[in-house]
């Protein structure tokens, strides 16, 4: 397909480059020029605005930062509402609120165009070996019509429901991601100080009740005390505050998920906010003088 | 080998009749005498106190309630201390506090009977497969001649290190069942108030950094709302005692695990304490209404 | 002084009320008119527009609900910035962000009006007997320049540092009132659940170290589950938003104030955000079945 | 009245003097035998033993640290039942727990001597000035009986309700401590983040709804990050241990003073056991990089 990818950083690059190989025809943009460059020497053209890219295509991605970034990047002056054709398909990728996910959806619909959100869970290895996770939100019509261009980029592609609950699927996860890592940080911690070799207590505790991917993949950081990405602290974070703005919205409390939060705005600040989420085992060790 | 099997509830009863199949001659003792009843049938001899059961075994497993009933059943009148042969090895597989565990193997020590503990996780269903995850503490002989009991018993056998090790490990094993499964129930909590088909969000954000056995096992008993055993509120909560009092000789804080055992208060207070420790979610949906 | 009213809600009517007593020459302007009336009967004039209002003051008062509200009415269509003399003083009595305080103040200045932040506490009561406590935020000449407008309507007034402090002393104020409310609320539950006359414990801590406006004032609300204003939930909730934001922009965590902003989510969900903050006794008697 | 004063510790000391001073004829009695001198310099008995003490007493008041020295000290060898009087009184006025004071005060009961709880707050400047406030439990003869006593060493005497009533109501003044401290130094965190003059906030703040005793008198501690004694939080972690066990036992959740429990048990790990309450700021500034 014809497919325009606006937003060419750590998870946007190899997520076009996988359509190339899958044998889209991209057209790409990036706010920063020179990014576009290992696109283009790929086999794809290269745009000079979101409106460019979108002129010709049929499938317009985009993956972005935040919430003002897919309003600039679709609304804005240039924008994809300016220069996409009706009937094409905006598939926003970004990791932004619900709601305003469906105001912008409202918006594009009156120039005809139409949108889904498919954020993603997986990282940058995820995107690099096309096996991201994706939750799709929007009409079942248009993300039948988007799933080519998906499965070029993620191994589980799942519609969750209308426009906007891709993104909620996403704050779910984030929510969920919160709480587990820490509550590893805490067995982590309380078996330090009772100075037993965790590497054992993470295998006899793993294939039961306890397990979880943050266990299996992330204990060992917080026994070495030592962050590689990994996703930032600094991302999640603002997912986290995306996912309590929807809670908010919907009224439903979310004291784990605001805990965690707190401790990542405090990470933050002592300049901790590039390490891998994991990091949030620094404020449990903290606290007990580890 | 001859082993002595003390306390014949839900766990210790199937666990002691896998002994008996894997060969071993098994005299076993109840407080309530009727439970023995099962066992003999099965081919065990009956004894009318842990000192006569202990009498003639090579390994006496332990497997009662809590603290108090350990140093009844070891150290109490007509206890195991009174009645065990010098160089016998108890294994206790109760879930007790790790410091009581230490003072209860040096009384024993001064009569000559040694002693690891041994608790486990995988509840009723794993004590009856067999499949059970044993958290072993003791000196290195002592577990290697239990071995082949465990064996009997339990899948993964993993020594993790001195006596009351094994304590501990089941501690953070409970620490970090507690926060996984509340993180969870946030994010179910915030997926049901937004109206989403939530089995769909579990298969979507399982398979990554989101995932967890409480997600993949435990979220449906969110979303029905209905929380079937499983692992009793009443028993976790007791755990999480043993690890809040753990943590704090240790000077460790558990900011999550104190929640957590806060609201388990609370359910049993209610009335929900026999339900599975995944209606902490109860509580999540109770704070928003839902 | 001559004086411009902008809002003449609970709070502004009687403060404005107060202005007129201490003779100062009052203009007043609220978006529903009829809320002028009083004013006007009280010796005031009445503006069709902020802009209006403002074109002949020395001094000009807003009192209105948020951020957007303060932008509206000071830099919007018809707003201050469009009518006010050069040399002109805003005085922004609204409970807003510091860091969007800061940014309309820059913005007036281009148009030679000048700034403080005023927000105050004391309710109702103390905006009707010109008693609160208003905590202001500017330079010092403004601030005196202000004074005898500020001294009609309260009785302490501070000045508490450079524009947005003052602001930022009210958010502070709302998170001490978040966790002295919420300590008091636990203190009721476990005594109404051990059976004791919790007026005589009232009583009895009140005087030392557990002493605190709020269990003087709200214990007696929380004893009767009976809460009326005071002040709103769904008010002291949008100002803990505020001081979040202000603590994620200055890196502070702040873990109590967060959980009681999450406890007042569900509350207004519940349809409780009406009744005084001393309803959050609703959530942690409902913790304990109480 | 004649009294035998058993424990003579920063608290006991002062207040058996204020006895004397008040004509009572006072045998004292402590563990650590030289620090009776004082009080015989000032006309005191001194008693080699609590029973000893206790034999020619009407009043018997007991001043020590926990739980199993009050039962030692009244159930044990030589105790308070093995020599009193049957009639006699025992005041306590230890900080213990509801349930462990029921249970000694029946065991007591069976030796004809009656017995009253009576735990104080003030601290230890309130013991030598004779204004401590003293929550009572038992029966209002027995209180009625007490009182010339317990006058001499307090200002406020408040009969809570029966026995057990006045350790109640203690865990729920520290309960209440514990959360008013923690929310002042959450507000002094933010303004010190934000650079204001929190000796000018703290003025602001403190007339109205965030007012408390903690903010009057703490706050400068948590500013200048200096926190002399008052109260240590390791006794402060000690009655909060109290509070919550017995929280649990009523089936009351109390979250945030388990969360500060959480914290002091870091502090006293991190050698901070010895500071002031006021302390637990530093875990709030820690949060932040402060």
């Amino acid at each position: 397909m014809d497919v325009a990818f606006l937003g060419l950083g750590t998870m946007g690059a190899p997520m076009a480059l996988n359509l190339i190989t899958a044998g889209h025809r991209v057209t790409g943009y990036n706010r920063t020029r020179e990014k576009v460059a290992p696109l283009t020497a790929a086999g794809a053209k290269a745009a000079t605005s979101p409106a460019e890219a979108a002129a010709s295509a049929e499938i317009i991605v985009v993956c972005v930062s935040d919430s003002s970034d897919v309003e600039q990047v679709v609304l804005g002056d240039h924008g994809v509402a300016t220069g996409a054709r009706p009937g094409a398909l905006v598939i926003d990728m970004s990791t932004i609120s619900p709601s305003v996910t469906r105001e912008i959806a409202q918006k594009l619909a009156e120039t005809g165009v139409r949108m889904i959100d498919a954020p993603v869970s997986g990282g940058s290895e995820g995107a690099k070996n096309g096996t991201l996770s994706i939750m799709v939100g929007g009409a079942a019509e248009d993300v039948a019509y988007a799933r080519p261009v998906l499965q070029a980029m993620g191994q589980t592609i799942t519609h969750i429901g209308p426009i906007g609950a891709g993104q909620t699927a996403k704050a779910i996860n984030q929510i969920i991601v919160a709480g587990t890592y820490w509550s590893v940080a805490e067995g982590m911690a309380l078996g330090l100080k009772a100075g037993l070799d965790m590497k054992r207590v993470v295998q006899a505790v793993g294939s039961g009740a306890a397990g979880s991917w943050g266990l299996t993949h992330r204990a060992g950081n917080m026994i070495d005390q030592d962050y590689p990405l990994g996703f930032r602290v600094r991302l999640h974070h603002k997912d986290l505050a995306i996912a309590l703005e929807t809670a908010r919205e919907l009224g439903q409390p979310l004291p784990l998920a605001a805990q965690v939060e707190q401790v990542e705005t405090g990470l933050i600040a002592k300049g901790f906010g590039d390490e891998d989420v994991s990091a949030i085992a620094r404020s449990v060790r903290e606290m007990g003088g580890l």
